[in-house]
């Protein structure tokens, strides 16, 4: 029997385990074109957020009283698709489950990048694309800029940073707390932001005192505002995530957005799927960076389906330092 | 005896008279490469109250107890300079005052456009390049573009209608009491909002409900919050002004700003003066627009050096339709 955790009732602000229930799902016979896949890995992201709310975005709401979904990589164990055979290891978007009958098309096969497979969740996944595409198509940036990035722990940002290292700019990372900050120094960050050990602003400003060049945007906020405070001319904003808002319906108050005029800033809001053509480029540089340690992964593992949801409320407290994921 | 505004303390806020004192001051001979010059209109605009704290920004701020200066037109009455002559009509500078000596570098001659003088500080002028690169450059708006103009109805926003119209867009205005609405009507908008009526939002979401691609901000707040919330997928901003927080401390908040991400906005602060090289290509758009009625160009005009003060104040208050001048 398989099982899948379910949306209850909508949250209001920070969700809690009220609004949720793993139930067993009963799985329909695999069809023309379709496979049976026992999941080894889930992701939960805090996007997954704002599908817990009936809002129209760029993925639909999740329906109540059904199983959520999300990304997942599994083993193929019973196939009626041409190209899949049992033993096969694939990501595809059934998660928050242990065992899902899907459609062949919405599964791929693991390319061959010598990586284990749950990376494909992290760093080669959607996470990984996320930070390139961000950072070197959405925010422009070139060798030699400063780089501001915020939640530099988190699965984006721990990417984030090694990439902007790799190419050549100057990072500033900002995370929370002593444990944190270490982490993101190990990664090459030039200069770390303890968040919690004061203002960011007086932080960013201590740390680049000649300015940005680029902001890489995971929370919103405080961190946003600061950005705009210390931004230098023509500065461009990779506008990610706003994870400071996603429970909280307080509007977003910012003190220094006009400099966006005098500095001439851009921001650019992005979403990853659109740059899912463009998946090619980024293994191809991905893929040596990870052979040679230039990007290395860190996930946050949780065991267990049972503890799937606390691993999702944990994003929201900082329980991750990478990326997070559930390991079946 | 030449006088000239000056300016004798930093305003907290909305900036009163005490703020001021026009004063006789001393001209110096005409010396080599320099030119005598009797104003005949002066410019007031709404960047200038940026210059009066003391903040570093793309142009200096005024130095206390020294003469303001500002956007100018004038007749030369004197020159030591090859090129200009008694009688000729430039643009310049050294506004705030109705005698100046220049060095003649910082003058320009009116080009021969079959145009009245006084349009080169409007239509043709800062104000009429400002419309014209915010929104086909910083915006890149589009024929069939729905775009979301605020402060329709003055100086900079009254063009932009204009031009977007005669670029095939749709066009919606937003401004300030009946008769405002209807000038912005008369200019060829397609829906105007009066915002002093009631919600931008409201507003906004009935005039163009299936949401804008392009937002021309001339104002911040809760105009700017406005077009988050209609924003369509990959719309544009271009960030002109906030006069909504010029005279005013308060953190500017946004309920929607979370949507740059799941709808990819992006946002571009820009400066007229970056544009400065491409003037020849402005002309020549804005030369036959003009001759054809394609562009009105409409003003409000103050008579009188003395009044020069009041005229600047009443921008804030909405005093102006179009481009506040004043005539000497």
């Amino acid at each position: 029997m398989a099982r899948a955790w379910h949306l209850m009732s909508r949250p209001e602000g920070l969700p809690t385990s009220d609004n949720f229930a793993l139930k067993d799902i009963d799985l329909t016979a695999v069809g023309d074109g379709q496979l049976r896949v026992r999941n080894l890995w889930l992701s939960v992201d805090p996007y997954m957020r704002g599908r817990m709310n009936d809002v129209k975005s760029y993925v639909p709401p999740f329906q109540l009283g059904q199983p959520m979904d999300g990304g997942a990589v599994g083993e193929v164990v019973e196939s009626q698709a041409d190209g899949f055979a049992p033993g096969d290891l694939v990501q595809h978007m059934a998660g928050w489950r242990d065992e899902a009958v899907i459609d062949a098309r919405t599964a791929n096969k693991l390319p061959n990048l010598g990586a284990p497979p749950e990376q494909f969740l992290g760093v080669l996944g959607v996470t990984g694309m996320t930070a390139y595409f961000g950072l070197l198509d959405a925010a422009s940036a070139k060798p030699g800029d400063v780089v501001f990035v915020s939640a530099a722990a988190g699965a984006v940002g721990s990417v984030v940073v090694q990439i902007a290292k790799a190419k050549g700019m100057t990072v500033v990372g900002s995370a929370g707390g002593a444990d944190k900050c270490d982490y993101v120094r190990a990664l090459g960050a030039d200069h770390v932001i303890d968040y919690k050990a004061g203002s960011v602003l007086k932080g960013l400003a201590g740390a680049a005192p000649d300015g940005i060049d680029v902001y890489f945007d995971n929370v919103g906020g405080d961190h946003l505002d600061a950005a705009f405070a210390l931004a230098r001319q023509n500065a461009r904003f990779a506008i990610c995530g706003m994870i400071d808002s996603y429970n909280d319906a307080t509007p977003a108050s910012f003190r220094f957005i006009m400099r966006i005029i005098a500095m001439r800033i851009r921001l650019q809001g992005f979403i990853v799927f659109d740059y899912f053509p463009r998946m090619t480029e980024f293994y191809g540089e991905m893929g040596p960076w990870l052979a040679s340690g230039a990007v290395k992964s860190r996930e946050t593992v949780v065991d267990g389906l049972d503890n799937t949801l606390d691993a999702f409320l944990g994003l929201f407290t900082g329980a991750n330092t990478g990326k997070m994921l559930i390991r079946l």
